[in-house]
């Protein structure tokens, strides 16, 4: 097979079918996921057994207990799928919203109308109930969408695949609007992200490994965050049962996410009456403590932490602590070791709380609550792609908004410039 | 010297300076843009003295005329330079607005708190003037600039640059918030774009050239157009008053501009009727008219338009010509050919002028007005550093917001997720 004449094939019905999405009615749009919604219920039993066969493969190749889990199409995770779905047809369309239409002294009358960005080129790794969300999220905000989901899910994908693509049809869209990479062969991730001729931005879903992979090599742009190293600063200012329970949430709600806390700043002025007590709550919930010099002064008996501690970021329960010299040395120890990510000040002070806001330059700066909020449903935006860290187009949470674009729309009556 | 390791410094300066340049106030920046101004004023005899040097070595360097004439700085432009900032100082300040902050289920709030980007490269080619409007707008939007100027201004930009640089220290901001480049090496361009550690963003203002070149090798992300290959498309149901006053300004008000148009397309309905009418008007003003066969069936004499005619950018009294089969035609042509700058439709038809902006994917999309009008100014942005015809971040005229990111600002009360 030829990989890159197949992938241009790819590329170029997406291209024609990103068309007609563009101005495929909201109502058609959401009929198509409604109807995929159905056809995947229907097909529970296609379904199983195209996963059934996914397992196998993995397990005669040896695939880890944690990949095949992720692998795995229960029936509640086909629900799930199905119920995902829905939901993202009852959300409101954000394409073709006008605003801050105002007339010129010229008296052109000038606004921005929210347009789809065209062909989104989605690449993950084993999941394949990432197929639906992904394919549901782009059709909702009137893109094509090429998936390239990970080789061990390929028969998985491909059964979804003909869930979306009777869909679609079903609705009157092109069966081309969704379309999933067929071949396992790996260099079709490498024509997927250097084809800007017919793919208008990438967003990778997966490991760090993955992502670093796809930033380096692409030539298109590249929505995507690598790493969540993410802090909570206690100010001296800070209600002590505040910081207690929102730093204890930021680290222990779930260890294995991109927004768990993974180093905690704690201002000098209240080390000494702090520190014991959150030891003992993390002793209780079996975190393991690694700390600067000054906070091993206090909790004794901790292991020092190291360069590489300030930097990790664990997705397991362990947490860097240090000691810092007040809000400008939480702002530097940030500035120095962020991800970038999501960044916490518990704090009363009104002054110290807006420096922080202003200063600290991370996708989600918060003030008394717990970093785990940062997160497309819990900020309302409905559904969520990914999170970016990156300051161009989208930031933080990536949502339906963040898979269009703008245009500007003049409006004249025979205006000419002079 | 070693470029590589200078360029490097540059970038470590900017990046420490940008979080000076962000924290700082309004006023702070205003103050250091009013404080060039009349540096530079003050400075006249110092800048005519530099820009002689540079304009004695382009002329013994055999640099052609144009070039000689891009690069002086008369007394007029300095006027104009000192006129920007103190207008750019005039606009209002894009940073720190919040917008959208709603109470979530959960009790946070959250919205979204705009940011500066960081740290802007600009790249540009001979006018000096460039570096006074590139690196005013940066500082405004609270940005620390490195900028690239052309070999040629070298000793122009360095006499600039001191005025920046003493503004900017007046105002209590560091002078690297603004550095000029000062070697002419053409390796210090390949180093600024491959900075990502220290650069957020590259500006290029120049040739096609110079931006296909950027964009080839950058691996930061470039805000760019490379081509304005614009369309009027006149439908038959155009009142053909407006039709012909639109065409004509939009080829004739200026022939050098990337919004100019560089191909008419006409629906054959009315071709018979509309274009010996249009052909008078551009014989009137020299204008070369190159048609499809159908245009020349009406128009008879004039040159054939090749395919390269449809992706030319003249720049120049030279436009191509197409009879179309109506609104489907005219996006078809647009979709195959536009460089996704700026189409203008001309028509009284409601439903034909609601089409041709939804589904004509450009960066400025008219109704009964002239290409002309795609700039910052008149979109009331204010100023302009360019125009993008990239759907990521910027698209269309880029003002002082298309300087600036967002970032999620939360607040809390000890709010932890559960």
């Amino acid at each position: 097979m030829d990989v890159a004449a197949y992938m241009v094939e790819l590329g170029q019905q997406a291209r024609a079918a990103a068309r007609d999405v563009a101005r495929s009615s909201t109502a058609v749009r959401n009929q198509a996921l409604l109807a995929t919604a159905d056809l995947l219920d229907d097909s529970r039993e296609e379904l199983a057994s195209a996963n059934h066969k996914d397992l196998e493969n993995g397990r005669a190749n040896g695939l880890e207990e944690a990949m095949l889990d992720r692998l795995e199409l229960t029936p509640a995770r086909i629900d799930t799928m199905i119920e995902g779905l829905r939901q993202v047809a009852s959300l409101p369309d954000p394409v073709g919203e006008i605003t801050g239409m105002t007339y010129r002294p010229s008296g052109i009358q000038v606004g921005k109308m929210r347009v789809p960005l065209g062909v989104i080129g989605i690449i993950y790794e084993s999941r394949p109930n990432v197929t639906v969300e992904a394919a549901s999220l782009c059709l909702k905000s009137g893109n094509a969408t090429i998936l390239r989901g990970g080789s061990e899910a390929i028969h998985s994908n491909q059964a979804i695949a003909a869930c979306l693509a009777r869909g679609l049809v079903s609705a009157g869209l092109p069966e081309t609007a969704v379309q999933v990479v067929s071949t396992t062969d790996r260099a079709a991730v490498g024509e997927l992200i250097t084809m800007p001729e017919y793919v208008d931005v990438i967003v990778p879903r997966g490991g760090k490994g993955l992502i670093e992979r796809i930033s380096r090599d692409a030539r298109v742009p590249v929505i995507k965050h690598l790493d969540g190293v993410c802090h909570v600063y206690i100010d001296s200012h800070a209600d002590p049962e505040k910081a207690l329970k929102v730093a204890v949430n930021a680290k222990t709600q779930r260890y294995g996410t991109c927004n768990t806390m993974e180093t905690l700043l704690v201002d000098e002025e209240i080390a000494a009456d702090i520190l014991p007590l959150l030891a003992q709550q993390f002793a209780e919930k079996g975190v393991e403590l690694r700390g600067c010099d000054r906070t091993r002064q206090v909790l004794e008996g901790i292991d020092q932490a190291t360069e590489q501690d300030w930097q990790a970021e664990y997705l397991a329960p362990i947490l860097a602590v240090r000691v810092v010299e007040g809000l400008d040395g939480a702002i530097d120890h940030i500035a120095r070791y962020s991800s970038q990510h999501t960044e916490s000040i518990i704090t009363e002070n009104y002054t110290r709380a807006r420096r922080f806001l202003t200063e600290v330059d991370s996708s989600s700066v918060m003030v008394n609550a717990s970093t785990r909020f940062a997160d497309g449903f819990e900020y309302g935006l409905g559904a969520e792609i990914g999170i970016s860290t990156d300051k161009l187009h989208a930031r933080g949470p990536v949502g339906l908004e963040g898979l269009t674009s703008q245009k500007y729309v003049v409006f004249g009556d025979g205006h000419i410039r002079t």
